[in-house]
This record gives C-alpha cells, sequence and structure tokens, in this order.
C-alpha cells in the first residue's frame, strides 16, 4: 500500500465473524437455529451513534467493500472508489458496516457452511431466501452493534432492494435510503438470464443436486457458464465495443489458412467465468439469484408501491446508469415516480455512463461522484 | 391442411437432396472432395429464368421455408408467413429456391454427415466454414439449377449477411439482394453471447471434443443452455414482459411456505432448449455462431465498406426492426450509409415492432409486410 492510496483508503482491515445464537425465522417459514455474519467496519463511530451506514451488497459481493486485508493485498474491497476518507461515502464522517449476507459464501453461514444439526455442508437443504430474510438479519446486526437508527443504508442493484425493504421493514431505523442500479422488481428478461445462468449450473453433472461438496466436487464449468452470462449483461454493448471490439486474441483470418480465431473478447470471458468459478459457491450464487427474482417490493402491499412507500420514513436517493439496460433507467423512474406518489422525499440522478450495470461500482466517473458525494454530505450526524 | 390455408400456402412440398461431385474449395483452403445440398423450391421457373429466388436461412434454419412436408403437417416451413401465394415473396409470380447450407444439420453435408474418407461421421474434423464458403456452394447450386442470375437473393440476420456477401461475389448474379436484421460485423457483445453459447455446449461431458456421435451420445444439456442464451437475446425485453410478465408456472409467494417458486418465461425457456437439443445439431450451431462472428463485409476491402459496396450491381432493400438488440437498427442504418455513400440503390425501412430479433419472421406486423410486398412487386420478371 503505497503512501498516496493510504491518503484515501481506509487502510488495512480486519473482518470480523459475529455468531447470533437466537434463531431467525425466514420467510419461508423454516428457522435458522442460529448463524454467523462476518462483517467489516470503517470509521468510528460516534458518541451518539448516529452516523452508522449499512452497505448492502449485490449478487457476488461480500463483506470486503473497503480496504485491504494485508499490506501486500493487490487488490482492494469492492466499493473501495467509493468508501473511504474524503469519498462520497467519508469515513472520516460515518461508521461504515458491511455484511456478507446470509447464504453467501464468503464466511457468512451460507450452503457452503456445515449444518450444526448433521455435520455436513448445508448444500441443497439451505432454505431458499428472500430479501427481507437479509433484512431482518442486518437488524439484528444493528441490534448486536447498538445502531437503532442507520443514518443511510446504501446498496446498488440487489443491494438497492435490501436497502428499500428496509424502509418499509423498519421505518424508524434508516433516515436515508440510497438505491443505486436497482429495481422494484425484474422484468421477465432479467428472470430469463438468471434462471439460463441457474440452468447452466444445475444441469453441470458435478452439481450433484446442489450437494457437491459431499461428493468432493465443485460445478465449476456451470458456474463460469453462469458468469460469463451474467457479465456480458452487467457490461454495454458500446462498452464492450469500446474495450474490446473485434480485436483478435489469437488466429487470423487470412485465406487458405485453416486456423481457429479467437477474440480477445471471447478470452476476457472465459478468464472472468473461470476464475469466478475458483472464488465463489454454485449454491450461493443459485440462492443470491431467486432472490433476486422473487423480490417484488409491493407484493405484500396489495402490488401497490406508492402504498408501500406511504410506509417509508428515509429521504431517498435513487441514481440510475443510462447504458445499464439489466436495470434500465426505467425501473428506477419506477421507483421514483412511487415516492413521489407517496409524498416521500426523494433525489433522482440518470447518470450518463458507457459502463452498463457495472458503472455503480466503477471510478471516475465525475457525475456519479458528485452527485453522490453531495447528496452524503447533507446527511446529518453529531460530531 | 385446410382449404383456407391452402389458398396462401404453397401447399406440400417435397424436399430434394442435389449431390455435387466437383470439388469445393473453402475459404480455410481445405477442399471438400464432394457434397450434398438440401432443396425445396417454391413456385415455377419462367422460360427466361429470371424469376429465381435464393432464400438464405439463418443460424437455426433450414432448407424447409414454406408449406408441408404432408398434409398432416402441424407446422409449417420457417417463413411460411412471407412465401406463397400473394405473400410478399409471392410463388405466384417467383420461383423459390431454399436451401439447407453446408455444415447444417438437416440433410446438407455437415459435422453429423458421414465423412467418405473414414466412414465415420465427421464431428469435430469438419472444416470451419465462412460465409462466403456458402455463398459459393450456392452459386453452384444456381449453376445445377440454370440461373444465371437471381431475380433476388434474400436473408435475415445470418442469411442478410449471405445476401449482401452475394452482392460482392457475383455482382451480375443477382439484381435484387435483401438484408433484413443483419449487420456487416458483429459487435463484441454478439460475439460474447455466441461465445458463452459454444463454451456451454463444448464444458458439456458429453462433447467430447466435438466426436460425440463416435460416443453414441449429445451434448443436449449444453446445447439447451446455448439456445435458451440465444432465445433470450433474439426477443426483446418489453416483449417478453408483455408475453410473460412475472406469471408464476408454480408455487407461490406465501410467507411461511417453504416452496420453490417457477416463473412461465423459465418453464418456456426450458422448454424451448430442450426442444431445439433434440432436434439440431450441437457441431452445426457452433460452426454456424463461428460463421457470424467471423463475417465482416469489408474485411478483404481494406475495411472500408464503401469500397466494397461499389462493387456491387444490385439494387438493395434493408430492413431492420426498432427492438432488435441483438442486429440494432445502427447496424442496418451503417449498411444504408455506406451503400448511399456508394452511389447504391438502395430502399431502407425501419420497422417499429415489439418482436426483437425474431420480428423477421413473425407474422401479422402490417409495416414490414407492406413495405416488404411492395418492393418484392417492382422486381422485374418475364412473363
Amino acid at each position: 500500500m503505497t503512501q498516496s492510496l493510504a491518503k484515501h483508503s481506509v487502510g488495512v482491515v480486519q473482518p470480523q465473524c459475529i455468531k447470533f445464537q437466537k434463531p431467525l425465522t425466514l420467510a419461508c417459514g423454516l428457522q435458522l437455529p442460529n448463524y454467523e455474519l462476518m462483517v467489516e467496519t470503517y470509521g468510528e463511530l460516534n458518541a451518539a451513534k448516529d452516523n452508522a451506514i449499512l452497505i448492502c451488497h449485490a449478487l457476488s459481493g461480500d463483506h470486503h467493500a473497503a480496504g485491504l486485508h494485508s499490506p501486500q493485498d493487490k487488490k482492494p474491497g469492492w466499493w473501495d472508489h467509493y468508501i473511504g476518507p474524503g469519498k462520497p461515502i467519508d469515513t472520516a464522517r460515518f461508521f461504515v458496516v458491511s455484511i456478507n449476507n446470509l447464504g453467501g459464501c464468503n464466511g457468512s453461514t451460507g450452503p457452503s457452511s456445515i449444518d450444526p444439526a448433521t455435520g455436513q455442508p448445508w448444500g441443497s437443504r439451505f432454505p431458499h431466501l428472500r430479501v427481507r430474510d437479509w433484512v431482518h438479519s442486518q437488524a439484528r446486526l444493528a441490534d448486536y452493534l447498538g445502531i437503532d437508527q442507520w443514518a443511510a443504508v446504501i446498496g446498488g442493484s440487489l443491494g438497492g432492494m435490501q436497502a428499500m425493504r428496509w424502509s418499509l421493514e423498519y421505518p424508524e431505523r434508516l433516515r436515508h435510503c440510497i438505491v443505486i442500479a436497482s429495481a422494484m422488481k425484474l422484468t421477465a428478461q432479467n428472470i430469463a438470464f438468471n434462471q439460463t445462468a441457474r440452468q447452466a449450473i444445475m444441469s453441470d453433472p458435478e452439481f450433484h443436486q446442489g450437494d457437491y461438496l459431499l461428493h468432493n466436487t465443485l460445478p465449476a464449468q456451470g458456474l463460469a457458464i453462469a458468469r460469463m452470462i451474467g457479465h456480458i449483461t452487467y457490461l454495454s454493448d458500446h462498452g464492450m465495443g469500446k474495450k474490446f471490439g473485434r480485436d483478435l486474441r489469437s488466429g487470423s483470418f487470412t485465406q487458405g489458412k485453416n486456423e481457429l480465431v479467437k477474440f480477445q473478447i471471447e478470452s476476457y470471458l472465459e478468464y472472468q467465468g473461470d476464475s469466478f468459478a475458483k472464488s465463489f459457491d454454485a449454491n450461493t450464487y443459485i440462492l443470491m439469484t431467486r432472490a433476486l427474482d422473487y423480490f417484488d417490493l409491493a407484493r405484500e402491499y396489495n402490488h401497490d408501491p406508492v402504498a408501500a412507500f406511504e410506509l417509508a420514513r428515509a429521504k431517498f436517493l435513487v441514481l440510475s446508469f443510462n447504458s445499464d439496460w439489466r436495470f434500465a433507467p426505467e425501473r428506477s423512474a419506477e421507483i421514483v415516480t412511487a415516492l413521489i406518489k407517496a409524498n416521500r422525499d426523494v433525489v433522482y440522478g440518470e447518470i450518463e455512463s458507457p459502463h452498463g450495470h457495472d458503472a455503480f461500482l466503477i471510478p471516475q466517473q465525475p457525475r456519479y461522484w458528485d452527485i453522490f458525494k453531495n447528496y452524503m454530505a447533507t446527511i446529518e450526524v453529531s460530531n
């Protein structure tokens, strides 16, 4: 870690594993008798305990949102560009809490954890989770940390769904709700991509109906395909064209030469798929995509998002990116329209970006940075 | 076949298999010593032999473009809505020739055919084909049929690429070139989807490096996933939303109930994938998608499409559909711009349709029908 990096970095951070012994009843009716959550925090909780921010992660995220795990670490946390001293989520002002969600595969209790009842990995028997289950488990984490009210709950994509659900389940426990590149519910096309990804995993013969760990194997090929499908849809056509175009990795189109041609984009995608398959759990991928598909903000409010948001007490910031076709600006506009009709306080920004859905993670987007930072600066906290 | 259907149908048709004994040198430098093409024709070739139309099929098409194979047949050919008496491709005026391309899996010589040199299926050893190879083999078919000049060469998607290549390889052998929902070359995103589909097939353990027939098996799971990926991208987000929305096939979201939910779109896609995998050859799918990826109209013309089209002598009709995001209207506009700069005669129509890339196959689109039919009516043929 160089000195210049250190200035705007939260530095070396230490994840902690928090054990919850009280059973958690899930939306599906099953109970988790006990569970663990992996957590990182950045900044200091103030005496009034009113400067805490919860970061909710997306499909493949985890608790490691900022900083490094050791000075030798090459890659910082997944949202390091936006969390740290002087950054939009300013750790000089805020106490930031980032967790690996229940069902995850980075230390929190999930399908690859050992089920204490059997002494074997949960695998296929791990309960299906909904976004509200995460919100309930995060509320317990807030209790544990002594945080009655979050200054803000923030999330992109699936994380934005958690932030919105927070505003309805615990209206008094957050002052600001920040929803980036998200939606009140997925479209059929979005479900279709997720289902195809799941199908790729489940049809891998190494999947064993989800109990691959019992068979000492992994459905790595299927998970790699799933990631490739996802990855294409998180980028924009234009962005991919600019980065890769039709550049070749190997071979040529010389006539009379019998050789296979490989495009750069092909090698890139295969690399992405393979490295993801080495670091992520297939059951978690299935669980997370199902939670995405199942989420429907207003389902329990007579399918009326206005009636739903009338329960919210937070102020909202909603952000979208014009090249994001997986969570299109139209989806964010629907959120904003419902919030306005429900008389909620909302700031909306549609940001021009070539980066597609991934834009919410990507640095050097001045307009995104400015809106995000300025909004965060309006959040009042005690000294 | 009911009487009313018969009126606008080409009726019962008989495919024929044509054997070519002269070796065909391919773009890759290899030679096919001999080969067969499956062909269907509709209508009558006139005495002047100037009313012949060549239909070039897309990725998963074949020679059976119109009519029925028996009176009991439930499903007509793939472009039956647009080929027949009184239809845009009017068989009362035109002699229509439709073929299964070389490398196909519906009767023409392809990877699942027997290689006469070994007595075993070609499998992985079948040569890689380019769009120009199809055009050359189609020119030989024209010779065989005694057709010096096509009244028109017509194709959608990959078929449009063949039509454009025809206009450059044999400028004097076609009077009209009709290019629907196509592109001069694929974008990186498009290649990425094709590559992910191929990867799904090739990582199926039943693939055996393409020699699955020698192992008496089929990579059916991989091919089903490949088709699911393709299918999503041939439809539009809006169209899928309208047709399926978030309707459920099974299960419910009732809280306290531990059941898996299945959306209609999921069942639909799985059905599409599985039935495709039963009827199509995986090596052909790989070969066709590679031909799509490799196609670059102006590669051999110093990457200048204007210089390329200056060689063309045909008149052009170019059509696109506004909801087609796989072969977006921008791609058609690029074709039209190049044609105009090359002083070619071109009619362009961008058609409003909710059906995405598949729109070119779908009936009851009055604007598409009208432009297509009116243009075809301008094609002069002898009595």
